[in-house]
């Protein structure tokens, strides 16, 4: 068989799979989920002696590849909290009666089969697998070549699972070859087998999926996050703020990556940034440099998502051109203000058109356990369908039911 | 210039038009939509005078191209309704407070620019400008060149209505030219400035979106739609039904293009229906053929939308059946059961999986003016962002807005 006709196959599989998974009751899932969890605690050596043989030969980068015991635990400990999540589907998201005496309901409905195209994190095979069974959907997932060896281990726990708890296998499928050509036959959509793709990545996949997806897509894209220090910010909140959104983890899409100050408030409060981010390198505007030293920034720099210990910086007039910087730059992702000043707040909030815009906050809470949906499985940035964190709930859509007494239309 | 740097052009304009649409108040909107009307009815001489015109020389099919002053009448009033519309922008749709302080609000808001690609229904440029001014969105329209006149002389009364109310002109654009390739440009999306895409006409079309588009698609696909007679369906309500949902209007996506009739029912309810259809062809397979003469039905049948007075028939077993064949030839468009038998019914609601699902009533009930909504600019046949009918409210995203007093990430 050539691969055209596995994967072809593959999705034929994934097709009668979701028929089931849409119709298979809230418990069934949640217990398949547990299963998951279960079979991968058990499975944890073979994991481990898999993920090592990976990092051994892996030719990537190699930070979010490696696994440990504590992280096998946490991979587990996550499906469970997807478990106890509310299930998304089944609801009446709205239900009203035309004058025609016509009931029509909005129902919460699964999506169908979602294709998953990930790089060297043998994680998301695990949160996808549980968001999946979760929301009702099936999934083809194909993992970075330098983590196939983790995945297929990690693969097999959660295949087991999902047999225990009389769930088909083939809900949650791994393209079991590192030939690039799969994520080819996937972007044309297997012969109109995938509803939804989504694609985590760096730029060269993004890319690629821009150019080449005939289906649609819940873009995981670039995070150039922007936080703006308004003239009325609180300095020591600033400082606090910016510290945080910089250097927590300066490899998560939240992480800031540009920062704006107001002129007016520069001279005092960029003393301040230098001071709470220490090993971390600032390219400013010429302005920006003659109140601290730092590298010259250059147009590149507005764009770039580095990250990595580096912020941008660039002293500005005001709230007029903190918005038209961050419209012009920005990815439409996360942007933060700081400000004392509520309508300067509140100004920004509704003109800034990311997905999250924050106000006093660190724009690393861009995250879906911090807004509280339990698990994500990315940061849609495009504005269809799912923006932000998505979560089961986001892996839905609806149907119209209508019921009748033999309505005709006039 | 050439065409691609005008459709350049074109697409930073909108830009900068959807960003003042953003945030321009919703009473200025409304009256923008009410200047429309006005518009629309004041140039009823010169609409009417191109649209003859177009008539004229059209190469194409001609019922929906010509305009009437019934017809130009019937345009102003859907905006009039469009106007009167509960503005779908600004709610909350959900607000929330983590344990941490971080409050979170949904908001919704536009999406943007929309792109809309239509072939030679004039009425589609008033009602996709009323419907994007009330959802806060700019647009780009690419009229069908057969009706490229009228659509000209309609958007000069839908400028004039947005500048008589302070909006830009640029707010809603025609593409004033019938070279196609401003339809690969569209698809490409104009240097991203096109959020998104709604393609609304033949299979031509479709299918060259489908091949081509670079950026989201809210596609109004075929509605190969179909009605089933259970068993215990009420012979006179299966008769009404099965008249209206074929004959009431034979040229719209609604209508149904499949009768599947149970076995057991077959010999009693065929003659019936047989009865309500003067002037229909039925094609039916050897069982039908064998109740009630009829053309025989070739397996092309069961996937042809015919959008004419032709009905296929089959006659199956039972529900199972009906499903099956529903995921087999079915668009995921609008299917109906008639039945008396509620359990029946029910299962049947809930095992397809079209946008629109009916019990006991026509599948021409599938339009957002029935639905409640007020006004559509069509059906969205895919399962991503809307399903269903389109209306203002289908046409837009949401925010996460997120006040705090200084929060950090742990």
């Amino acid at each position: 068989m050539t691969l055209r006709e596995r994967m072809s196959d593959m999705g034929r599989s994934a097709r009668h799979a979701a028929e089931t998974l849409r119709l298979a009751p809230s418990e069934q899932r949640t217990a398949a989920i547990r299963a998951m969890a279960r079979h991968i605690r058990a499975a944890e050596d073979a994991i481990l002696a898999t993920n090592a043989r990976d990092f051994a030969v892996a030719t990537g980068r190699h930070d979010r590849l490696a696994l440990d015991p504590a992280r096998v635990a946490a991979m587990a400990a996550g499906i469970d909290v997807v478990a106890d999540l509310p299930d998304p589907l089944g609801h009446e998201l709205a239900r009203w009666t035309r004058p025609n005496g016509l009931d029509i309901a909005r129902v919460r409905s699964p999506i169908g089969v979602i294709g998953m195209i990930y790089e060297a994190r043998p994680g998301v095979t695990a949160d996808a697998a549980a968001i999946a069974v979760r929301s009702g959907n099936a999934l083809i997932l194909r993992s970075g070549s330098d983590a196939l060896g983790s995945a297929r281990a990690i693969h097999r726990a959660v295949a087991a699972g999902l047999v225990e708890a009389g769930l088909p296998a083939e809900t949650v499928q791994l393209v079991d070859t590192p030939d690039r050509d799969a994520v080819g036959l996937m972007l044309e959509g297997l012969d109109g087998a995938i509803d939804l793709l989504i694609p985590r990545g760096g730029r060269a996949l993004v890319e690629r999926v821009q150019r080449e997806a005939r289906v649609p897509t819940l873009g995981h894209l670039e995070g150039n996050c922007h936080t703006y220090l308004h003239a009325s910010a609180d300095p020591a909140m600033a400082a606090s703020i910016v510290a945080n959104a910089k250097l927590r983890r300066v490899g998560i899409c939240g992480a800031t990556e540009t920062l704006l100050v107001d002129r007016a408030a520069a001279p005092d409060l960029l003393p301040l940034v230098v001071d709470v981010l220490p090993g971390c390198e600032l390219r400013g505007d010429a302005e920006a440099a003659g109140i601290v030293p730092m590298t010259p920034a250059t147009e590149a720099d507005w764009s770039t998502e580095y990250l990595a210990p580096v912020l941008a910086v660039r002293v500005i007039t005001d709230l007029d051109e903190a918005v038209a910087h961050i419209a012009r730059y920005g990815t439409g992702h996360t942007e933060a203000i700081v400000a004392d000043d509520p309508a300067a707040a509140e100004a920004f909030l509704a003109r800034v058109d990311s997905a999250i815009v924050l106000w006093n906050a660190s724009t690393q809470f861009a995250d879906g356990g911090e807004f509280g949906f339990g698990a994500e499985i990315g940061i849609a940035t495009g504005k269809l369908h799912a923006r932000g964190p998505v979560g089961p709930e986001q892996l839905t859509t609806f149907r119209y039911v209508v019921r009748g007494t033999g309505q005709v239309r006039p």
